[in-house]
């Protein structure tokens, strides 16, 4: 079988953590799966961005463009051109040169649709002002451990259409005093966190500096900025976070904590906000 | 705590399903998460399209524009407006007026990056020719249902980076004699599938009505979508699918597995190619 083609190197990271089980506390290093973007572009012009695990980018690029309908076999590509960024805050490249005659319909790319729609983040605007946009919280917001790994028990009964159908993914903000204020379910997990994000937007808590937002499957970097634009300085996710939400919650001051589950749990940034 | 507010009719839908566990067959129900389509809309204008779960959609348009820096308080609302779409090829739409002096910077949203670039399917052009570009496959795919069940324990060796991550997506593409040909892992599942995808547009297998797709966690929509246009005649997910998955594959004339594991599947339509 054909197995990823990169290096192993590219897609895992090794990044400090901090593991919590009960009241120990063991300092370590967690693997972590790379997050970084890569625009796909034809011939020169950009044509979408997508925040992936590096490696294959070709492929990737190719198989997008496929499912577009752009590509109906091999032959329809003349030419492909991998650039890696200079930069941390820009994304990767990947330029297809089309075969003459393989037509491309612009216009149809070009509709007045957020680039960031489904993954939160994929904008090229976006990924230039992720760190410049995120203001670090200098907030005095502390969680009790216990608290914190009990939290799973006291949502478990909560997450009411995810334990029927099986797919949707659950966020919950907790306030202050870590009580779960509002459950939101969606089969988008950006979806069912910009529902609590409304939710605290209409109770004036959207930028208030305050709480715990829990999300039932990974942290991904676009929940993670989704939770640093509304100023929450606490992210709790039952998964794996990924290598581009580790740097942002780092950037943002957050707190950022990963398989929360079974009484335990790995913090990767900002562990001085659990006691 | 706040619970989901709209009605859990809305969210989740009863479909049939086939029950395999071994030799044995079950014709059943199943409760499936709803998946349908909202186009965000500021002053009338459409913004950005999701696929989500119905329900909280005044929330969800505010987090987005929270989460995108439009808003900063409830205040900076004048109005929302919800609207049901008539056909089911259509997305709903959820209008928001801005207060006056609000501003909103169209040309960030109005970069050349697909619409499509993170979820695969949200921009409106897509949603309208859904079903309309599906041409149904007339293949003759068949597979023993035993392989079929033995394949997550012969996958599970291989997906190396998530046993060590917990933070990726897995697909493999099976030929006709179910043997693993190609495997891709991502952080985003629908990149993990583009990847596996363009190996096909190169193999000059895209398109040519072949083999079973596997996908490591749920099947949502656009997965199925890509899945289609590539041609694969069989997609299995270890998670549960989508009513808009299972529409979609019904439309394409694909078999739709999904909870495979430990012995056991879900089929959800097509099960005459499993034997």
């Amino acid at each position: 079988m054909e197995s990823p083609g990169s290096t192993h190197q590219l897609q895992i990271v090794r990044r400090p953590v901090t593991r919590v089980t009960g009241r120990s506390r063991e300092a370590s290093e967690d693997a972590i799966a790379v997050e970084r973007a890569l625009e796909i572009r034809v011939g020169g012009r950009a044509l979408s961005v997508t925040l992936r695990t590096p490696g294959d980018d070709e492929e990737l690029a190719l198989g997008f463009l496929a499912g577009e309908g752009v590509l109906k076999a091999a032959g329809d590509v003349a030419a492909l051109r991998a650039e890696a960024a200079a930069r941390d805050d820009e994304p990767d490249t990947l330029d297809v040169t089309l075969a003459p005659g393989v037509p491309l319909d612009w216009t149809r790319f070009e509709r007045h649709f957020a680039a960031t729609a489904a993954c939160g983040i994929c904008g090229r605007a976006h990924l230039e002002s992720l760190r410049a946009g995120l203001q670090p919280l200098a907030d005095e917001a502390r969680f009790a451990v216990d608290a914190v790994l009990a939290l799973p028990d006291r949502l478990r009964s909560a997450q009411v259409a995810f334990a029927e159908t099986g797919a949707l993914h659950g966020a919950v903000w907790c306030d202050a005093a870590l009580e779960p204020r509002v459950l939101r379910e969606d089969v988008g997990r950006h979806n069912a966190v910009d529902k609590v994000c409304g939710w605290l937007l209409r109770e004036e808590l959207h930028g208030a500096g305050e709480g715990l937002l829990w999300v039932s499957g990974r942290a991904g970097a676009e929940l993670v900025l989704k939770a640093a634009r509304a100023r929450v300085p606490v992210m709790a996710a039952v998964g794996a976070p990924t290598s581009l939400a580790i740097e942002l919650a780092r950037a943002a001051g957050m707190t950022l904590v990963g398989f929360l589950r079974e009484g335990r749990m790995n913090v990767y940034c900002g562990p001085e906000r659990l006691h």
